[in-house]
């Protein structure tokens, strides 16, 4: 069993707020995330797949296919966005980093398998300073 | 002559466009980042400042009051904010990372001279591909 | 179950030695790091927490309570300040790396849950070459 | 059980292809990794070793030890080399990263547990967008 | 006047050595970079180019527009490429990264002027700890 | 006219105070820099140096013998070194970074100008947050 991880990045704008609250109530429990005008980030997903090394090539999977499909089935739809407005896959979640890395594991999951490897991890870093991973259970 | 450069981080959604255009004009010349819901960055501002080194002291400056600067005139009233709609010294410029750098500049050259020291370059870092320094001339 | 990851930085003097040993004893087992004189580092402490998302805000925690547990019980213990000599869940331990790992989880582990998430693992950066993780067993 | 780990980093040219393929079947395959006249990188490699604090020391493993044991066995026989023409452990491979990493495991391991610890995980960054880990099974 | 930086990668091998030398003469000059089986590096490419700031878009430049420039006249003669053998801008002359970074500048200064912006500094990383800077006098 | 930059590191403790000062005023005017029992950092240097390519080797400086200049020059001189009490280019001297850059560069002109090289900047990064750069005026 061997891990490969593909990095991307995209940059799009979103916001911490429940329909249901205040924007007092918002600011109380979401902090500056919660501006009703948005705020962004320039965000890193790394996606860790795992599997066997195919013995023609030497590889787990071509990267140029990973990096294909991640582009595909994340990036493009959401780079540039706003991900509380336009992003379909994440339509009736709070935009937290962590809905947001199992948003992305499920738009994943079934592509990965295609290139006959597993998804392994989810990691979506939002700043220097923090980031979520998610394994899939 | 001795230099020394404080680093901030803001975190902030912002759109490129003109009004006068229409969303596909702006779309041929801002391209993605012309979006009407937004985007965002995690933008990375890097202040560097000169003079003589106080004797009383071994400091050009305090950092400590010159983050404290940076802070009240630059990064509160942009971080976790949407810059085209929520900041007052961008008000009717367009929000390329150009003007921004100008715009921080304007902020800060009072009070750093306020400091005993001259403001020399702002740098502001959109992404790890971009940045835009601006001596103030 | 979800991971969130905070990372938090602290500056500090240490030195490895044991006082049973004379320094040319020291010096051959802990090397230029055994200076009677002291010498120190920016460390980086990255905080990993795992659970199960709250489905009143979708965050596994609070990031600002995360970082203030952190900070509370560790980060002023540790910043600006001498490991050997002024830190209370050090005394009587050597300053290794490793050590400081451990302690750093029994200072956080009892806090962690009180903001109902288990802590996952303390990883702490002495340098760009060399990093210790410690996962509670 | 504690995990210590140390990063060290070579230069070296490689080439992806097979010889039983034409240039264009290679190029194909592996695209632009199969120039007949090389590429190359700057490779970073992260040894993860683990085991139990040595209580007369503080450490798990002395990590000058460490480095040199990484230096010898690895980097010496990488740095500054062509992969596919000049590394015994690497003769009759592919020179993919995953290829690689394992190679480089089997360098490891022996020498590892003569230093009293187990290797944990060999992680090799081929690029900042793409990095492989082997865990030995 | 206003600074903007573009960021560009590639991957290529090289090798330092001088023809009229031996290979102990040029191991003695050169050290192991002047390996006869190539190594290679992760180069970074920093494109400064400097000019004022045009009314009708916020733009030094458009940086898509930049970046196409550097592309095409730069990265995709280098990128996964061997350095000495390949590129025609470096024929005949010691692939040094003094003498890569001016002929970078010889690439790209007119293209540069096409955008209606100045040149101002090419900064090429090998590695982590060496860089070159030119400004093209 | 070319320039090249060679990065080294060094751990150091030090403190930043007056003798003449009480503790109190120390505290008031150097902060948590001026605790009694020391703190250290990490250090990042970057010397720049500048002058013409040798037409011999395509290189403005060897960088083996810049580094070998700059180890025993200075690093071997800081590094897991007290500033304050063993740096004899430091003595009388408050150890702040800007003094500690200026000491620098008063290390290395001599020595740079013997490898046909001028010295063009000395820059200590302190933190990831703080650097300070001297050109030598």
């Amino acid at each position: 069993m061997i891990y490969i991880t593909r990095r991307e990045r995209f940059n799009a704008a979103h916001r911490l707020f429940r329909e249901d609250y205040s924007d007092e109530k918002n600011m109380e429990v979401f902090g500056k995330c919660s501006n009703p005008n948005w705020h962004g980030h320039n965000y890193e997903l790394f996606v860790t797949v795992k599997g066997k090394i195919d013995p023609d090539t030497g590889f787990l999977v071509n990267l140029k296919k990973l990096s294909k499909v991640i582009k595909e089935e994340v990036i493009e739809k959401l780079d540039h966005k706003n991900i509380n407005v336009e992003v379909d896959f994440m339509k009736g979640k709070y935009v937290s980093t962590e809905n947001l890395a199992i948003g992305i594991w499920q738009q994943l999951e079934k592509a990965v398998n295609e290139l006959d490897a597993m998804l392994h991890c989810v990691k979506v870093c939002e700043s220097e300073n923090n980031y979520v991973e998610y394994f899939g259970k």
